[in-house]
């Protein structure tokens, strides 16, 4: 298939996704939309689960390129500003929240192939840190991401309250440095 | 209404819905699991929202006491262990997930408002803190409680993965000392 009408497909079951919420999307409702035969969508992906992964993945809506800024510091605060811009704008947080709660009810998404493929990409980010020789490059990358991302995910959607200027740089100072440190995240 | 019979509809409403989901919870169907009168339900809470949501914030099921263990690290500690404890046992991590699923697709369950209760009674942990001069204690409560819940719900809940033993420990130690300090969280 060639990648545009892809791309289209995949936006088009973003779309409703974000609208309806999983259990009204469905391979015709993507193919009404997208314009694309529904006899073609399910000879690629036979199933509602198996395209959505496939969008979740693929979707240029979702791209995900690991920031380079030369830091670690800089590279974990612009990836936490991605996460921040993710849940806070539409249309990428309605399909954030709507593949969240869809996931947790549906395990057959596989929501945690996502986030593995996600964290392959991210840890390059250590790995560049390591070179340069940074102190913290010795982190567990796991453990720096699941608090980072978490926070975002806690304050915007969970507690639903704004996030703030300077979120990023204060929490990726509390996980860096430490709370408890001087020139650590002072209230 | 008798505090125990209040607690046998609350327990009935939570059960539903980790083994249903929200959409196929009824009133109807927790009067029958509590063998209470469904029309005495709705005279105490007037719809499925307003009983879920009372049930989130007052079952003795979910109840929530700040620890209290003389330290700030140990309270912390002894928070993500029962953040964990809630989100990996059954029923609390069935139920847990199934409120999660709902309250992204239903706003009037207004889950902020059980996190901000919940945060009302943290904040004790750094009021103690203070009183005892720990300089930790001057850290931003709400960054420290999104970053450390946050992490529990990304590795337990959205990557599936297990949480390994000492991973509270480390947590709190990644955002007390900080990654990229001696005695930090080295991998």
């Amino acid at each position: 298939m060639a990648p545009r009408k892809q791309q289209e497909i995949f936006d088009a079951t973003l779309a409703l996704l974000a609208r309806r919420g999983y259990e009204s999307l469905t391979i015709e409702g993507v193919a009404e939309l997208s314009g694309v035969n529904k006899t073609t969508i399910y000879r690629w992906w036979p199933s509602k689960p198996a395209l959505l992964a496939a969008a979740l993945m693929e979707a240029d809506a979702l791209a995900f390129d690991p920031p380079d800024t030369g830091t670690l510091r800089g590279d974990l605060e612009a990836l936490v500003e991605g996460v921040i811009a993710l849940l806070t704008s539409p249309p990428s947080s309605d399909i954030a929240v709507a593949a969240l709660g869809a996931a947790v009810h549906h395990p057959e998404l596989n929501i945690g192939a996502f986030f593995a493929d996600r964290f392959a990409r991210e840890q390059e980010i250590f790995e560049r840190a390591r070179v340069r020789g940074e102190p913290a490059a010795t982190a567990d990358p796991l453990m720096v991401l699941d608090l980072l991302a978490g926070a975002v995910w806690v304050r915007a959607i969970f507690r639903g309250l704004p996030v703030e200027a300077g979120f990023a740089r204060r929490a990726v100072s509390a996980v860096l440095d430490g709370v408890g440190s001087e020139g650590g995240d002072a209230a």
